[in-house]
């Protein structure tokens, strides 16, 4: 199809699909003349993903290239390659300095009171570093045992996570990156809507 | 003190400080000349807040100025308040249309699944249909066994916050509002270093 009909099938505006295209988020169509080119059925399902990663998560355009640039071109090692989808993923955090011993120190007491096995390099340590920070600047630090109640949910929803990963590399790796990418979303709008619910049900307010 | 020593106290600069000070975040100074302002430790104390807001949270200016206006007027209904600050934060949503009798079709399937109770204007309910839909757009749709793993872990997530809710009225909206933001954050993060665990001890890559 040409570009008016790729336009026509996702909904978008053919400026957005050329931009999309200059960005290198979408792969070029088949030329089939100096000005024109052909597009097909991948070219739509690509742009509907870009869209939900920019729309929807609201990513920046540079974020959802470094996440569709993963899906793309993986690597070998699952555990490094999810580790830099969360790099690329929002809240951008500093690296720590190499000569730092315990760059972290909150999130690492934290992860050692849950047990937990990490890589004190991964981003989401810095990430909940910052957001225990946060935390304690807002009046409201998180306790030891809101921090194990949290903890002991969310390591549920993990397994869940991980004993639904595809067996096949490839699809493997597109399960773990856009996973994070969009259950996110819908993991907090659930719990927004929990607290409305349970606030619902005791009577609070309406 | 003086501005410069509130920038002192705070790490901030004093650009930064009468950025916020003209915008409305950060409540004047007492003024001691025409020229000169006193500030105290509550301006510190806000200023550490607009920080976690703006820096870790992640919100913009505006968003950040919406959530402190409902902590500083929030009005009786403390129902109503969350659902204006769960309107505050992102993902930004388009409010249904008036006319429309079923606008979140999707999202209402999946909270009626669920049993819970939920007003359909909530901006919850939009933010869970378009993260339903950005699901699907990335070849990914969330399954009822899905769904129904999720949200029972964070209707425990919200019952445990719910019981911790303060009895005073002013510290309950601020409770509400404040860690319907800053606790997110932490939710991620706890989120993917579960997954990171996970798949350490089932000996996915390193």
């Amino acid at each position: 199809m040409r570009i008016s009909a790729l336009a026509t099938a996702t909904g978008l505006s053919v400026a957005t699909i050329k931009f999309y295209l200059r960005e290198g988020l979408l792969h070029p169509g088949v030329a089939t003349s100096a000005t024109q080119a052909s597009y097909d059925d991948a070219h739509v399902r690509r742009l509907r993903l870009i869209r939900s990663l920019i729309g929807s998560v609201g990513l920046s355009v540079q974020q959802a290239r470094a996440i569709l640039d993963l899906v793309d071109e993986p690597g070998d090692d699952l555990y490094a390659t999810l580790g830099r989808a969360v790099s690329a993923l929002p809240p951008t955090v500093e690296p720590p300095r190499d000569d730092d011993p315990d760059p972290f120190p909150r999130a690492r007491e934290a992860l050692e009171s849950l047990g937990q096995v990490f890589d004190p390099r991964f981003a989401a340590v810095a990430q909940l570093e910052s957001a225990l920070a946060a935390a304690d600047a807002a009046g409201m630090p998180i306790s030891a045992e809101r921090l194990s109640a949290y903890g002991a949910r969310l390591r549920d929803i993990a397994q869940y996570d991980l004993d639904r990963m595809p067996d096949d590399p490839h699809a493997a790796v597109e399960y773990t990156v856009l996973g994070t990418a969009v259950y996110e979303p819908v993991i907090l709008a659930l719990r927004r809507l929990a607290h409305q619910d349970v606030a619902a049900r005791r009577g609070l307010g309406r």
